[in-house]
């Protein structure tokens, strides 16, 4: 399949797209028109339409896209389909949580290893996998050409883990510690930090607080 | 303050933007240039420079802008500085991990109350906090004015915790569950969901694989 250059803005937005055309698909819907998928997804109208641009020329007049078409289009762009390796660097309670998360695995996500610097957790059970010594992140990144790490270690650590994981020869990281890592360029990182979307609620909260203190309504 | 109307999809970068303000004002850094936050963030130069004119101008030429000022300004603009009260539903894993989460506190984002519908779990503590019968949630979320609720429920759960909130009279939603609710519009809500940030990873992976495999470099 031809490779198609989506603006990273846009990136998020093909994810909600592949969640609702999955529904509707799970539904039995066959079509869908650009105005009804903003509708199911919440995203601007236009914005929609500019982004089913990138995906070519396929909607009919009146019939609008094959739901099904079109949730493989989506979910090819976002490089879905091919089995991802990760490795998961502390298991706290949060790292407990997303060693058997669901979702990841229905993506093709899958998490075969999990590493502690916590001589009390190495050598315990979470699901199908025991934790290891971080010591041996080299070594098993290495033999089970894991190409994706995750970061669950507390803020002051994340840095530090960072580095082992780049050492080790990992490609991307997910980091879910509430801190910035630096990382060479070709490195992915992707933060995902609950705080920051506490902030945007904030944002908004005060927003429409302060609409509702003035006087032009 | 003036109130600044700045595009949704700039607060994301206005958080990025106070973490490194944060950062260099404990350095002891007075000033900073348009440019050096660019490169203490990893946003684009032109963007910075976009979004600091939101701010009003008070840069100076040759100078830059001063640290604490721009700090104060943009959390002001999130909305920070006030206290916002939190009620977390369902105490798994993930909504333990956040239960504690020192960030959250940092900004004043407090985590008052926190519901489960396990009668195994209700009645158990988290810190300072007893996990209550989800079916006190109303009352609770009256009395104590709680204007935040934070979904760590399963995906199959979710709405109908979203829909107790919404009757329980909450304003906006931390949605962690790795799914979309339906609200009304006037309740803000905002999803963290890991896989859409792993589907971001894997599409950037695809990309850089896609270009190694081409012959144009």
């Amino acid at each position: 399949m031809k490779w198609v250059k989506v603006p990273p803005i846009a990136i998020g937005r093909l994810s909600e797209y592949l969640r609702a055309l999955e529904r509707l698909e799970r539904e039995g819907r066959k079509a869908i028109s650009s105005w009804r998928l903003a509708g199911e997804t919440g995203i601007n109208p236009a914005h929609v339409r500019r982004d089913l641009t990138y995906f070519g020329q396929f909607g009919r007049p009146g019939v609008g896209y094959e739901v099904s078409k079109l949730r493989e289009k989506v979910a090819s762009i976002l490089g879905l389909g091919k089995e991802r390796k990760m490795a998961l660097v502390g298991v706290g309670n949060l790292g407990t949580a997303l060693s058997s998360y669901k979702a990841f695995k229905e993506r093709g996500f899958r998490i075969i290893a999990l590493f502690d610097n916590d001589g009390k957790k190495i050598g315990k059970r979470r699901g199908n996998l025991t934790i290891q010594d971080i010591k041996e992140l080299p070594r098993v990144v290495g033999r089970e050409n894991i190409e994706i790490g995750l970061i669950t270690v507390p803020a002051s650590s994340a840095q530090e883990v960072s580095d082992a994981l780049v050492a080790a020869g990992i490609k991307a990281i997910l980091n879910l510690a509430p801190t910035r890592i630096s990382v060479p360029e070709r490195i992915i990182v992707i933060n995902v930090d609950s705080t920051v979307a506490l902030e945007r609620v904030s944002h908004f909260l005060s927003a429409s607080e302060r609409k509702q203190g003035s006087h032009r309504r």
